[in-house]
């Protein structure tokens, strides 16, 4: 194992610790916790949004804490779910008495430990309200989950979510906007290479020097299938078209792009991707009204690439294009 | 070799297709050539800044092209310097007749194309003026170099003298704050793991699965020294200490830091060596002003860093906060 690391049962609080450093203008750890608030949390009379889950997909999500984003990112140790007594600081840290609003990846054990969070601060007299991103169309049930896995179309929850509360919507309206962004965002990848856990030490699974597997998750789960490695034109038309087949989008619709990198493909590589994804969507008249290249969901160091779709309407693209300032999420 | 990639020689031409398909509201590609502009490019009345080089450093440096930052990235096949005659077409499409400013990272190909390319300008009738960044201090001359090699300072460069050109410098003005920059910043980094430019079809280089290379250059140059894979907390020592060496930094002065990622350096790992950086300046009493913790400029998807530092003075503080808007730096 290479790795630019200390203790390997250190990264986390390693991590936390550079973070913090780096952006104390912005963001802070809350003390004893693994949990990054926005600075100024609680902010008064606005909904507060956590989220969170285990470490190692970085910049998801402490770099979605911010002004128009989330108030709070909860990390657990790599790829583990945060316990739930990390959630409920973080509850605490960010309720302002408007209620707090919590997206959780779908994986078994970040919806059952946020979920026990939240029966904590209701049982303190916070309201908690919730959304589940399952935007992954890859496989129903996975090696963590049951139903579809949460991806990197959870990112667009952050950002739309954020928004709403952030122009004062209300915990109801919040859900109500989250849950619009999961019915309207479906996602696939693919990797070509593998990740390992400092704290194990190897490789969680292996592909031969020519193959990929199409649908594989942000932990390494199965995906579809292995497959000798296609061109990226391939890759693009086997991803984006699973995903327009599940979102059944029609000729004029007007949908955000996400073209997002696992860990350690070059920039190049997804841009490469982009151009044909974009081919895709012309040839079927779908409109693209903005479009994200870059990493915002990874796995470490894993080589692949997801393709998230996302459908819009006005209140969306208005929620889209409001100010967010995170440190990986700036407009 | 496994890259999400068409063919092996259209690299730079996909690429460019799939970022100007991404952010088509801000940039544009000039017909025929592997240059990007902004979209509004020549502004009117305002120094045009061009930089570029070969490619395969990205987001360098298209996605410093924008309001506030460069006016024209030049692209060269995988680390290969653009030829005079592309950088030639970027420097007439981004003159509005004030002149146009060439920010060079210091590779005898690079520093030759580019001033190949403003006599061809200079002929022409346009004012061009340039500088060469140099800030990498691990060695003096290398493959590729008389000189210092020109690394991730050069970013500090595209935004300062960005923000003086946008705020209505002239030709000379632009010129004075850049070698201003290149003269207080000075970078190092090191690599634990190769890269393999698309058209050879295997690494550059090769290192033992227990060995780090202090010192190498973003297209694998040799470095240093050859050693044992050291803790993150013991790179963070070797490569700020060789900085602030050189840097000649006193208590109390102000800094920006930039830790940079290679390619497939997870975020994790840079904000963990990021931690330490801040540590070793604290003890030195020297202030940061500002951080930045990213991918700036890649060696593909090589594995490693490199650490910035820029000394400041008021007038580089507010040109740094400036109003920036590139795909990859926005502020």
């Amino acid at each position: 194992m290479k790795k630019i690391i200390n203790d390997p049962n250190q990264v986390v609080q390693d991590m936390i610790k550079g973070l913090v450093a780096a952006y104390p203008n912005s963001v802070k750890q809350l003390q004893g916790t693994t949990v990054i608030a926005r600075k100024d949390a609680p902010v008064a009379n606005k909904v507060g949004l956590v989220s969170g889950g285990g470490s190692g997909h970085e910049p998801a999500h402490a770099g979605f804490v911010g002004k128009g984003l989330l108030d709070a990112a909860v990390a657990g140790e790599v790829f583990t779910s945060p316990t739930p007594d990390q959630v409920f600081e973080a509850i605490k840290a960010v309720d302002s008495g408007s209620g707090v609003f919590l997206i959780i990846k779908n994986y078994t054990g970040d919806v059952l430990n946020f979920e026990m969070a939240a029966e904590l601060a209701e049982a303190e007299g916070i309201k908690v309200e919730k959304v589940v991103v399952n935007d992954d169309v890859a496989v129903e049930d996975s090696s963590f989950t049951t139903g579809r896995r949460g991806i990197a179309g959870t990112i667009f929850v952050h950002k739309i979510a954020g928004a709403m509360a952030e122009k004062g919507g209300s915990l109801d309206e919040v859900k109500v906007i989250a849950e619009k962004v999961v019915a309207n965002v479906r996602s696939m990848g693919m990797a070509i290479s593998p990740c390992t856990v400092p704290a194990a030490g190897k490789p969680s699974f292996e592909l031969a020097a020519d193959e990929m597997e199409v649908g594989m998750g942000i932990h390494g789960e199965p995906g579809i299938e292995r497959t000798k490695i296609a061109s990226a034109d391939e890759i693009a038309v086997e991803l984006t078209g699973k995903v327009l087949e599940d979102l059944e989008l029609k000729r004029n619709d007007e949908i955000a792009v996400m073209v997002n990198g696992l860990g350690s493909t070059p920039e190049m590589e997804l841009f490469i991707l982009n151009g044909k994804v974009h081919d895709i969507l012309a040839e079927k008249g779908i409109n693209v009204y903005k479009t994200f290249v870059g990493e915002y969901m990874t796995s470490l160091e894993m080589a692949g690439c997801s393709v998230t779709l996302l459908k819009l309407d006005d209140e969306l693209k208005e929620l889209l294009d409001a100010e967010a300032l995170g440190s990986a999420f700036h407009s």
